[in-house]
């Protein structure tokens, strides 16, 4: 075997980088950078059988994560990154590879055909590689923003990390193609957000919501849907805090988990403990649906603020639970038996609020479709000034947390304030959005609404596989679009979404069919997925779909609840004017900026192969 | 008086650009990368006055133009730059400035206040400042591209130069706001072509086209027609060669200047000399409108290659030239007298080919309209695939040269190459293209066309100060969006624009009648210019019309003359079908540039005051 092509060995010289990583080796010098001791408050596994483990911290001061990859079965070396949707091609990595005699670390991107390059400018800085007992740890950081253009940027929301693991040594790192490795993707919210943790209450108790010695099924995806109750004559408590409860050995498993509470209205809900699309899960089951707590992978604590908390328990409020685990199981491995869930804290000493959370968006209507073949469309929904400033209390609302929601063609969901007509602030955005990660996120910051100003939720769709138009509704195949808002003082307003009004949809249909001569059917008894069923989607009918969507007056859902509207003129309302939008964040790239960051140079290595 | 203010001398001293230029200054140790001796081909006045004078050369090799500015009678200072559209806000600046004691220059930018600013990168690079005979002579020089964000990009087509005088000193840049000083702009195409000039055949002859003798009226804008006439039976000749003749003393007076043949099939055209718009022009003088030369200012000779040549003369062709001549005289002096014109040097040995002009882009029709109160509303024309393959030779033909034209609200204009779908390179693009500054440009590059071939002319209007829609037409009032290409061979083809199809206009107009439930004049005996009026610019209907332009089939005029068409089914044709453009030029802007490029740091001065 030939040694490494002078281009690396150029290349790993020039970065400085060099590293022989197989060694127990200590940076001694560059100490004073690491973080102290046990500083990773957050931790995943990153492939199915959990070889790999992340753990990280944040510091929003330096704008810098810092990152540890436990490698526990190291073979010739591994490349960890991230990536627009998680995909390995156009990705953002590190690899630490071996040509057999060296190893080398280095900051890198792979092309859209999978070949990995070294990058011009190194910005993953390596800290310490460090052989341990659980196997090869790597420490090494990176600022959020770099601004070199084959970089990904880290920003608020989901990130989508990618890895993969190399048998062999490569004789370079352009020698590397990522097809031909063993690759995965791990979805997590990489920057969370740095809140002080509330106290608990000195009377707080727990409960634990899981479903017991769960057998797990060997396929891919399963939804394992458990009913359990409250005690009974449980009164009316706060839930201040959840966390997680993941039975050890399944942290890869266990995808996301939700406690929902059943409809008040019925008197007792049947027991059921097995798939969600089962045969044999009991149709009531399907109204268990308001939300009391949701995990996702990556997640801590949820902690509701000091002054709130979100009332279960007492009169009015039923004491059937549903407990939903996602179990992702791409291995299918089975005979594994789980009891993973929930622990509740929760007081008896009411807090000073009730917690509540209202749905922002999109009606669900087939009056709001995406065509086929969009990359990047886009449906907003309104909560309209006239909503708010009927529905909500003069002091206004705080929104503490936030849960995105769409359907399988979700790429981007964003929720904007805005005041007398300007764009304010952001209450959440996921540039990165997936439907297959859809959390309860705390916010940075408390976003305080009030009466008179307006939210707008936009959701960016790709339809880029579908051949039909894609309409709004409750089918997985149909869209959504929502971000439940979690908030304080509890209101009454339930619901505030929009939907293009039908009537200005059927000037749509009719319009389009007079124009391209060709029949929609328009005919009354035609079903409105029927008729964007056969359009005929040429530029013209996309872009005049646009025009409508951003033109036409709305109807609006301000409700208490589902069924109940807001007394009011709902219909035919006007498209909320915005005079100024907010800018888009931008990276400040000063031209001035050097090579690359003061990093490890030349680093001398000890000892024997380890 | 106070000195200067600290952050103006800390500044100074950061950038290291602090000369004393009122005095007689040789920067010996910057001479190394000074042009070599009268190395300024190209030279214009840019005040009224004549008091500030720039010469120019371009180094397309090293992206840098060096420029000499020489500063006539020197005040307290003087600032130059560049901007969109000649506007001094917002601009980019180099800047001499005292503060009653030092002298100063730098490079700097003025905010949209017009607050001027010391730029955090210094690309303006003095090299030699010099008093003169003449005048302060300032030599410096700059990238095209400086990834500065507050930088002008140098490009190719019209750029607005401007000019302000500091008649006082100011204690720090930050003090000065251009809205208090006297500026102007200057139009100029600052990237010529670095065409090697075509030897003149021995046999040249030159004719003068000149207007003798013209007492310039004190008004700021005239058009000045003057008839004369070929000598009688003067024989078919190719112009090979044309260029200005300014009237000494009035070179910033004379803005452009059009040589017209006359319609053949007249007989004789009246003798007139007087304003063009003048009541007492004969109306038969709008029948000469074939291009023979147009010159602006700035421009130099223009050169046919050498195997082409522009014929006149001879039967079939008009002995009837119209002169037009365009003084900008916005000081409004009274009683100068001009001669100027331009020297056409033709041959009686014909060249291989004759030259010819085609006309791209739109048809001059109302159907093609913009929306008032659009910052950017872009129209297309296309010449087709269809009409290229009938019309022109198997060989193609070669565009050398392009001159752009439109009416008021013009800001860009392109004409682009398409071949298979697919865009393959830019025939002439002027992003801050001027109504005001129409010359024939030399391309830097001949763009060859075959059979088969589609020339795209996309044109972008400004109708911000527009109440009604701007329509197409011949009206000043009114837009076309045309692109004159100067090719050989000669071909019949001497028109090949096109217009969205009318009956389409008519079903948007329908369309938009049905959608906004107001009254669009759609009744048969309305005029398009009407139905236009009438329309309520929301944003559907202009979005509508938008979707409508880049989907309807169109009128092809693919014309022998303006009024004989080839053979052939011109109407509702196909839009030309691109499946892949062009790449916007980006430009590299490595992160790992430094400060600013090497250039003069603290200099050493000498004297006493001059």
């Amino acid at each position: 075997m030939q040694g490494p092509s002078p281009s690396v060995r150029e290349a790993a010289s020039m970065y400085g980088t060099a590293v022989a990583v197989f060694l127990v080796i200590l940076v001694a010098a560059l100490q004073g950078s690491a973080p102290p001791e046990s500083p990773f408050p957050y931790r995943i596994p990153l492939d199915p059988e959990g070889t790999l483990e992340l753990s990280w911290n944040v510091s929003y001061v330096q704008e810098t994560v810092h990152f540890q990859l436990l490698v526990r079965e190291l073979k010739a070396g591994v490349l960890f990154g991230m990536s627009d949707r998680g995909e390995l091609e156009n990705a953002d990595l590190v690899v630490l590879w071996t040509d057999g005699n060296s190893a080398y670390f280095g900051d890198a991107w792979s092309d859209q055909k999978g070949q990995i390059h070294l990058d011009a400018q190194q910005d993953y800085q390596l800290l310490r590689a460090q052989r341990t007992r659980e196997g090869l740890s790597l420490l090494f950081k990176r600022p959020f923003g770099t601004c070199d253009p084959k970089d990904y940027l880290i920003e608020d929301g989901t990130v989508h990390l990618v890895y993969g693991i190399l048998e062999e040594p490569f004789q370079s790192l352009e020698a590397i193609n990522v097809s031909s490795l063993q690759t995965g993707l791990q979805r997590v919210q990489l920057l969370k957000p740095n809140i002080s943790v509330p106290a608990l209450p000195s009377d707080a108790r727990t409960m634990e919501i899981r479903a017991p010695d769960v057998l797990v099924p060997g396929q891919e995806t399963t939804y394992w849907c458990h009913i359990t109750e409250l005690p009974e004559g449980f009164s009316r408590h706060h839930i201040v805090m959840y966390e997680p409860i993941v039975t050890e050995g399944n942290e890869a498993l266990v995808h996301h988990m939700e406690v929902f509470q059943c409809a008040a209205e019925f008197e007792s809900f049947p027991h059921f403990s097995g798939p969600c699309d089962s045969k044999m899960k009991p149709e009531r089951l399907n109204y268990c649906r308001h939300v009391l707590a949701a995990w996702a992978l990556g997640a801590k604590a949820f902690y509701y603020p000091e002054e709130a908390g979100l009332a279960f328990g007492g009169p009015g409020s039923s004491r059937f639970l549903r407990l939903e685990v996602h179990y992702h199981n791409p291995l299918k491995i089975k005979g594994r038996r789980d009891s993973s869930g929930v622990r509740l804290y929760y007081t008896a000493t009411l807090r000073r609020f009730d917690a509540g959370i209202m749905e922002l968006g999109l009606v669900y209507t087939p009056v709001m479709a995406i065509p086929p073949q969009e990359t990047a469309f886009v449906l907003t929904g309104y909560c309209t000034d006239k909503c708010t400033q009927l529905a909500l209390p003069p002091s206004g609302i705080h929104i503490f947390a936030s849960q995105l929601h769409t359907h399988l063609t979700g790429r981007k969901v964003v929720t904007v304030l805005a005041r007398d007509g300007r764009e304010k602030e952001v209450v959440n955005r996921d540039g990165h959005y997936s439907p297959h990660f859809q959390e309860i996120r705390m916010l940075k910051k408390v976003v305080s609404v009030h009466p008179g100003d307006v939210l707008i939720t936009s959701c960016t769709y790709n339809t880029g596989d579908r051949t039909l138009a894609t309409v709004g509704g409750f089918g997985i195949l149909e869209e959504m679009c929502v971000n439940y808002v979690h908030y304080y003082p509890l209101t009454q307003l339930e619901l505030c979404k929009s939907a293009v009004d039908p009537g200005f949809l059927q000037k749509y249909f009719h319009l389009v069919n007079r124009f391209n001569s060709e029949e929609v059917c328009t005919c009354p008894q035609a079903s409105v997925p029927e008729q964007f069923a056969s359009v005929p989607w040429n530029s013209f009918n996309r872009q005049v779909l646009k025009a409508l969507y951003s033109f036409a007056p709305i109807s609006m859902h301000c409700n208490k609840s589902s069924a109940v509207r807001f007394q009011g003129e709902w219909n035919l309302q006007p498209l909320p004017e915005i005079i100024s939008k907010l800018e888009e964040p931008t990276r400040h790239c000063p031209a001035s900026r050097g090579q690359s960051p003061a990093g490890p140079s030349t680093v001398s290595v000890g000892g024997g192969k380890g």
